[in-house]
Parts: structure tokens; sequence; C-alpha cells
């Protein structure tokens, strides 16, 4: 039962304009309150006043979330802990995970007032940093959390642990462990395969690897892996979902679980496949 | 509790005579049965009469296979209808399956016998040829099923279907559908990802595509892969693990599914990664 | 001075009764006779007596080829010896080669009758099969010279040899020589480089290695490879362009050197990077 | 005619301790006189002043360089301007440029006192940054010229092109133009073919292209290639040998050419297919 519906924009002026004050009356006709957060707000001008998107997800019952992936995986990351179903709708190019239209947004708004509409829960994953064995922090991703090298530097060498076991050495300028939603995005571009979302896995791809033979991996999601950083000559920083990053200070270990969060994504009736056909063009010659 | 064992070699006679009598002579001390296949029979010269795979295994407690993995794979295929755990033992290179040595035979039957082995259990694959909507048959394999063109033919246009989900139209020489533990033989060598052996998931790996955009996909083991060919203007070649093979007529359908066969291996208390370190040579420089 | 043109086309009927009869009379008009191979026209139903492509370069001084890039290759494979431009028009799909449309047929004769049109120069290889030291045949290609294994079989241990030094041994399906003009095709889709068509060398494309680390090797156009089979335990087929083939004898070698013949393009003023980008869609999101 | 040899020494105290005395001793012998850079003067100790590197290659006829690749790529772009020969002595692990052994040391020096030794000569590229069309500096590179995102970032939008023509908008990490010297060391972890050294050609290799149709392009060596940042929203980066780097300003351009510089290695009588090889570890399964 949707009572109130969350609008997070990205902030581009004239699309919201353009595309939230009809929603806001379709909504408002079916008796649904809408909130804001506080960016998409201040670009409306109008309506509730916004609040931070981590309150946001704890009173409404339908996220809609418009632009493009990366607005998605901001959102998604700030309101997973509440567990709210998100409906994403691309503003610009298809995306990955924004392969909603506006042509497709009302009735998809409609099945999903009906209880009918088909969604696709992705896991998300947990990356830790301990210093010395104290965990300094622990930040959550949807795609992928990115271990690489400063751009001035050559290369890095670490250790990466699965359960404990040593994987091996790497010598490269960089390790991504992404989540099956993340294999679509930077894991690809280094070589990584495509993932099925529904499968319970990391895959875990060296950047430019220089032992031609490190390859990537696909391991059990409810496997732990140990990113250890002792043996690099240089800084390393860590980004999740290439969006919020630091750098680690000498002897941090990094440790990448199955987070206890996870997203709800309403889908149109389209296939997984049909998405990635149309965005790496695999339908054309 | 092992009543019987069943030996079954790759059949290099020095090998075999070398190896089996001094094993012949360990198991007998400890009031275990012996029976061999009828090739490793032949080439040792003496013992109980040989008998085909497919009875053998139904008469054993536990299968001891030497040679190297191309041994291990016909083996398994042929037995594993029984369900019987397998000891892998490498009488040359290392294999990836065949990982255990010579030197550690011993001590592993010790452990087998006192009932504190390791095992890992691995998923075979169905591979089931339908020609105008009829099974022509079904085949099992441990590691890959292969669908490529003739040697001297171009290429191939087919349809892949997940699930009877369309995943695209592949311009290719093939495609391999690998389960993990064949993630480390062909597939690799056209591309695809290293799967942990403990995933239920399949790889779909296209071979030489000519869309650049077809990369390896894993999916979850419950699916079903149909292969459609009807767009193919040349022969097609089906092998299963690389060892017995078919063509199939025109309008042929292949459909993979994961088997209610699986394989259960003896392993020496390595980590898997460990072998994987050795055989694709991650700890060197 | 072109005073006789030749057209060798696709024989696909609609297409030459659509194309060849402006294209004679527009050239008619300029007093420029036409020749056909027999193929052509016998699809054409009219005209002058077909004769063999080979016959056919010896007597004209332009060849106009209908097509898509597989005409091109046969057709200049057959007149390569004589040296003559071609100007090679698709009927269908934008190829590599044959990147100029019907729209851009016209103007380009144009150009071409006013001495002003640009064209390419494409170098090509030459494959010579050697049977106990004996040549047993030498053939050129525009494209490549492809070894490879057979449908069935498992896969190829060869030596591969660079002016006489080993360059490895390699394990695999096969193995790639292509000119730079043959580096787009199936040499780019085993995972070899775009080589510049102006580049005076030749890729060595391993076709599914099973080691690793085997990448593909540019060397320079002077270059003599062996490719020694002695090796490999399975039967070996050679293809050129991937239209003409034949299987090896155990024991024969393959030596592959720049051909003395080569082709010469008539291309529209297009860039080879825009074709590139055209064909593999570099320019979209 | 050897009068006068110049000594550079990666840094490491007991290495040179124990090497460059007896080679001291050795060319004294010989009635060869030694000059040292300041650095390997520093941890020698003793004999004549040490000087910078690039007054020490006017003065010298054979550079000796003892350490690794990292050593020889600094020291070869520091006197690449007087064209000295240079012999590269690895005093650790095999690398590709340094691929002559302690062991091999006196005999090579023999060779080249005689006259008979063989060498390699390697191009170098220029790499020149304009800031609204002025020249900002220009520097060379034996191995690579790398732009690149700094390690927050998420990818560069940029052009490329080639004697002017747009080879296209790229979506990566960053990109590779490497000599065929450089061929086998960063540009092959990132994906680019080996190129023979005696090519006369660059490798434009991308990082983690996010189109996966962008792949790596061999172009001759006579060509200019321009990176345009324009479209990048991020800062670039651009390194040298992965040795000397800086940061670019908004609306900076990058021009790429061949380089007047080249350098000139004293080799041991190894084909270079065999340092390859063992580099690789091709001739092992």
């Amino acid at each position: 039962m949707i009572r109130t519906a969350g609008i997070i924009s990205k902030p581009i002026r004239e699309r919201i304009c353009d595309v939230v004050p009809p929603l806001l009356q379709w909504l408002s006709a079916r008796q649904i309150d809408v909130l804001f957060d506080e960016e998409t707000r201040g670009c409306l001008g109008f309506g509730p006043e916004g609040m931070s998107r981590a309150a946001l997800g704890a009173k409404i019952d339908l996220a809609i979330v418009l632009g493009g992936d990366g607005t998605l995986l901001s959102a998604a990351r700030a309101i997973a802990v509440h567990d709210v179903p998100i409906l994403p709708v691309n503003l610009g190019a298809l995306g990955f995970l924004t392969s909603v239209t506006l042509d497709e947004l009302y009735p998809l708004l409609e099945e999903i007032l009906s209880g009918k509409c088909h969604t696709s829960v992705r896991m998300m994953l947990d990356a830790e940093v301990r210093s010395n064995g104290t965990s300094s922090g622990r930040k959550c991703a949807l795609n992928d959390a990115v271990a690489n090298k400063g751009a001035l530097a050559r290369m890095l060498d670490f250790d990466v642990y699965v359960n404990q076991d040593h994987i091996g050495r790497y010598r490269a300028d960089g390790l991504i462990v992404a989540t099956p939603t993340g294999s679509t995005a930077y894991s690809l571009a280094a070589g990584g395969p495509i993932v099925d979302p529904e499968l319970d896995a990391f895959v875990v791809t060296p950047i430019c690897p220089h032992m031609l033979t490190n390859r990537p991996i696909v391991i059990p999601g409810s496997a732990r892996i140990d990113l250890d950083f002792a043996a690099a000559e240089e800084p390393v920083y860590v980004t999740l979902d290439g969006q919020t990053g630091f750098q680690l200070k000498a002897k941090d270990r990094v440790t990448i679980t199955k987070s206890a969060k996870r997203v709800t994504l309403v889908r149109p009736n389209k296939a997984y496949f049909e998405i990635l056909r149309s965005k790496l063009r695999w339908g054309e010659r």
C-alpha cells in the first residue's frame, strides 16, 4: 500500500520543472503524499520542505528516482537501510539500472498501485576499513568497491584473501570487487564478465594486472574478501560506486562482505537481457 | 566405509605397472577389494577381470583415478550416476582437477579410511539435442558443452536463450557453456572468468565473437539455456568436455541444464586458490 | 586512363539487375568498355560474354566490385596479380573494405576518370605449404591465413618461428596471421589489435590460447613466419581469407611472407578511422 | 672505440659495492676511464666525483646501467640526446630491457671492445603539452606516455586524433601511447599487443574503456597523435615512462610524436623472443 512517495531527482532544474509537477498531480489525485530530498526541493522551488535522503527513506513507501545510473546509485546507498522499493526513471540516456523511460513511468505507477509490478532485488556490499585491527568505518555500495593507485603512481602490489585463503599477490593498477549489479559497470570496462543480477556472487576483477594470468574471479556472495596493501609502496585509494572515496593509511586493510542492506528495484516488464542488449547494442550488426 | 575401490587409469603401461601393484598391496592389507575398468586391467596384465566403467561404478565405494584431467573427465562422466567419491591422482603434470600427487596418495587414502578427508562436490551439466521438438539424446559433462563451427567454415550465427528470454544473436566461432569446474578449462582460454567451484552457476562464453560487446555471462545454475542454430549457414558441432562430440542436423536445438548427477572429488587439504595459483603461476614474478 | 572496366558482383540477381544496367549506361556514355566475370554475366543475363576473373584482370583498367567484404576478398585474390585498381561498392551492410555506398558510386567514378581519386594500397600475404621441404603450393590472401584445429578436436600444439627465431610453443585452437587489412576481421574477434593499413606489418594472433600469456604480436612485414605443427596430435586446417582452405598433411610446415602482389583500393574521401568508427560504433554512446 | 665508460646504478649500496669495484678494475686494466653519475658515486663512496646524468652522457662512449628496467628508463631519458650505447645489466629480476645478467657482463664487454656486439636501436617518443596553442614543455619517453584520471575520479571523456583525423571520443580511465619498447610494459597490462622493437610504430591502448569496442590500435611511427581533454570533467594527469608526471591544466592538449632521440641498447646474443618467452613464461606448461 503506497501512502507516501519520495521523489529524488538529479538536480537539473529544467527537467525537474518539466517532469515533477504533472507527477505530483498524478500522485495527489490518487491520495498519495509526496516528499522530496533537499536538493530536489531546492531545484523545484515549491512543495513541502525537503529533507535529508536518510530521513526521507524512513517516511516513504516508494522512492521515485529521476536521473541516470549515478543518481540511482547515490539514492540507493542513502535509503537502502529502509528497504523501500525504488522506481528508477531515466531522464536522459538509457542506463543499466535506470531503464524505465518517462513514457513508461505512469503505466508502471499504475502497476505498482495495483500491486502487480515486477521487482528485482539487488544485493549490496559493505566495505570496512581496518587500521591495526580496529574498524575505522564501513560503507556500502550497490555497484562496487574499488581500490586503486594514484594517477602518478606506477602500480600497486597487494594481497587478496577469500575466506582467509590467499588468492594471490597482485601487481596491478587496482582491484574491483563488484556485485552482480556492478558487473556491467566499471568491472566490465576492466574485462570482467557480466553476472546475472539474481546470482548471489561477487566479481573480483583486477585493473590492468601486470601478471597476465590474473583473471577475473566470480566467488560466492557469502564470501569475505580481504585486501591487504601492506606490500604497496604507493598510496591506495578506495571508492564506493565511483562516488565516495578516501585514501587508506599505511597498513589499513579493507574487508568486503555482502551487506545486510539490499535494494528493491521496480522494473518494467522487460527481461534483464533486453536491457543488456540495448545498452551493449547486441541486437545490431 | 570403503569395502571396494575401483581403479581407473590412463592407459600408460609403464606408469600403471609402477603405481598400481603397490597400491593393490596397500589396499589389500586393509581388506579393501579392488576392481578395474577394462582398459586399466588390460594394461596391467593381471588381477580380477576388468569391467565397463558404468558397471564398475555400481560396485565400488571409492574410485581412484590415475592420470590427468582428461582421464578424470571421462571417468567422472561414466560413473557420476552412482555418486561414488573420486580420488583423482595425477600421473604427470599438475591438473586443475587432478591436483593430488603420488606422494600425497597414501596419506590421503589414510584420511579417507578414517573418514576425515576433504571433498568438493561439483555440479555437472546435461546437454540435450532436440530435432523438431523431439529429444535425440542427452549427454552430461563435468567441464563444458561447446558448440562450434567446422575448421574451414567462417563463423556461426546463432541465438541464445536463458529461461526462454532471448540473450542475443551471436556471430562467433561458437559458444561454451561451462560449469564452475569447467571455467578454468576451455572457457578461460576463450576469455571467460574463473568461477569458484562452490558457486551454483554456468558461464556462457562466446568463442571469438565478431561483435566485440558479446562478453562472457555468468548465470544461475538453475537456468535453462537454449542454443538455436536455425540462423547458422554452416554445420554445427557439439562437444562435451572436449571428449565426445557430434554434428547437429539442420534445425536442431541444444538445451543445457544442470544435471541431476554430480561428482564428489576427494581433495588434499589445499585451498582451491592454491591450486589455481600453482597452475596459473600466480605466485611467481 | 580508364578504357575498360570490369564488373564483378556478388551473385544476387535482383541487386545486379538493379545496379548494373544504369552503371553500364553511365560507363558507355563515357566510352568505357565493360567486361564481366562469368558469374556476374550469368546473373545479369545479357551483355558481352563473361570470363574467368583471372582473365578479366588482364584486360581491364578498373575493377568495380559490387557486394560485401567477402566478394571483395575473393575478387582481390583473383586479380591482384594484375595490380588493377579496385572500386569496392557495398550492396548491403557497410564493410570495412567496402565502405563505398551506391550513392557515392557515381561521384567516385567521376573522380577516378578525372584522375583525382584517393587510393589505399594494401599488402597481401603468401602462405606456402611445405611437405618435407618441398613446396606443395602457395596461396595469397588479403586479410589473413588461419591455421586451426577441427571442430571436434581439443586443441593444437604448434611452434611459431619469426625469421627462424623460435617465438614459442603454442597450445591453442589455432593461429591467425593477418595483414593490417585483416586486423579488423577475424584477428579482431580473437583479441588482436587494430593495425593502421599503412603499416608494413603482420599481426600474429593466437585463437583461444591455453597459455594466458600468449598475446597478439605485431611484427615487421619483412618477416618470415613459420608454423610448425609437428607437435600437433590432431589434423590441422589452413584457410586463406576464410574462403579457401585445405587440410595439412602430417609434418607439413606453413611459411607466411609478404606477397609481391598488392591491392589498390579506390576509396571515398573518408578517413580510415571514420570507417572504423562507423563499423565499430565508436561514435555512439 | 671505447675510451670512457659511464656507470649509472640503482642506488643499492650493497649491490654497488659488490659489483662496481671489480668492474672498475676490469675497465682500468683495459685503459678505459670511468665516470659516475652523482647518485652512484654517492653510494659507492670513492672514485672520481659524480656528475649529473646529462653531463655524464656528453663525456662517455658507453653507459653501463646497473639495475632494473626502471633504472634503465630514467638513465635512457637522461642521456639519449648523446646517442651513447647503453649496456643494461640487471641486478635483480630479469627485465624486458635489462636482460643482461652479471654473468654475461664481462663476456659482453669483451664483445663491445672488439666491436662485435649486437645492438638494438629503440625509438623514443616526445610528448608536448600545449596550452592555448603554446607549448608549455616537451618530454621524451622510451616506454610510454600515459594520460589518466585521478584515483577518486570516475572516468575521462577525451578525443584522440591521428594526423588530425578524429579516431574517436573515448570514455575510459585513460590512454597509453607506447613505443614498441613500451608495448611489453603498461600497455600489455592494459590489453595491448606485443610489438616487435624493430617496427616503427606506436600502440594506442585505452585503459578500461567503457565502450567495449575501443580496442588497441597500432599506427605508424611517423604519425602525430593529439589528445584533447576538453570534454573531460575531471583533472587529467600525464606520466612519461611511469616515472615523471604532471597535471594538465584545463584545455591543455597533448601531442605525441616520434622523438629525434633514440636509444642504442647493447644486447646479448639472445633473440628478442627468447627474452619475451622467459619473462612471460611462454616456454612452460
